[in-house]
């Protein structure tokens, strides 16, 4: 199994690649993934590595290839169904996100505990009541479940989504979720990206300032 | 220098250390920080070494000691301004985030372009024309910027805001920014975390298979 943390650099390859490949560009060395992604240019080839042999060494990556190959090694190809829970203020703007075409999910739903909502849509996903959620998981092979709801609430729905046969999570509420092994919940911890910004940047602020 | 890959577990840690506090957690040990993270123990341990000596081997942390260690250590008590920029779907949600109060930042104002929004505010913060930045952003000596414009209009935002002085951003547009060396910037960018969770998902589940 490829380390949790190389599958997350190759993501971060990947995108890099998909904007390359959308510019028309051809080739890609190491180096130049290193510098655009904040990756050692020693750890990219290496998490390359690990998805079997490609490019040459000293004539750098194809840059169609390597994103087709890094999108086949880690089933980026395959379209997810995906439910979002709670269509409040951000549950919206992930509704209305202007990159959905190009993901690999879509909404198939959203569900909402106020029953105001119900019945309505939100960038162009219907809006059903909680109370559905159940039948319309099992019928539609939901696969990937995205919390949107207040943190009170989201365990609770977590283990709604789980029951109805969702094996993956996106979590926005800043909370984290207790799983089974079988599930895989991720958490978007909105603090914690601040507080690892300030961190770092105070670090790098000091070594600027010792610097001088 | 701490490895930023340190910084970010240190935060996970820290962001754990905080509700184990609140709920009144006296003593934990490595292995459970790592259980709840998904951080190895090991590194665990390592992390928090590099801050200095805490804690005596074989009687673990004092959750409270370890919590103000680290927010001294990585700067997180200090409280940072910060302006938002593009009061869409998710600026107005991130103004509203309820974690807000506990965070190490504060919002001190929010610009749009669009001058329908000028004067009006949201999550009690107050919303400008964005013609007012430079000058604002000088005054109130600004060091956080959160971007929340659409792509094509956040390199331009990141380049006026690190004009103003802002030396940390926040990019929720799916795009990476240009910024100099002593400007740190991070993306949240919300179709690599589902390329991240699915692929996890399917070597998880592709294991799970195999074990059958």
């Amino acid at each position: 199994m490829i380390p949790e943390i190389s599958i997350r650099r190759l993501c971060q390859i990947y995108r890099l690649l998909e904007r390359l490949k959308e510019a028309g560009r051809e080739i890609i060395f190491s180096d130049e993934i290193g510098e655009k992604t904040g990756i050692p240019s020693y750890q990219v080839r290496k998490d390359i590595s690990y998805l079997g042999e490609i490019g040459k060494p000293g004539r750098g990556y194809n840059v169609s290839e390597l994103f087709e190959h890094i999108k086949s090694s880690l089933k980026l190809c395959v379209k997810r169904k995906a439910v979002l829970v709670g269509v409040g203020r951000l549950g919206s703007a992930l509704l209305n996100y202007v990159n959905l075409p190009k993901a690999n999910f879509e909404y198939i739903a959203a569900f909402d505990s106020d029953p105001i909502k119900e019945g309505k849509s939100e960038g162009g996903i219907q809006i059903y009541s909680s109370g559905e959620m159940a039948p319309f998981l099992k019928k539609h092979n939901v696969e990937i479940g995205v919390i949107t709801v207040p943190q009170e609430a989201a365990q609770a729905v977590a283990d709604d989504l789980i029951k109805g046969g969702v094996t993956g999570i996106l979590n926005f509420a800043p909370v984290p979720l207790k799983v089974q092994e079988n599930v895989i919940a991720r958490c978007i911890d909105f603090s914690l990206e601040m507080n690892i910004l300030t961190a770092i940047k105070s670090f790098v602020q000091e070594k600027a300032e010792k610097k001088k």
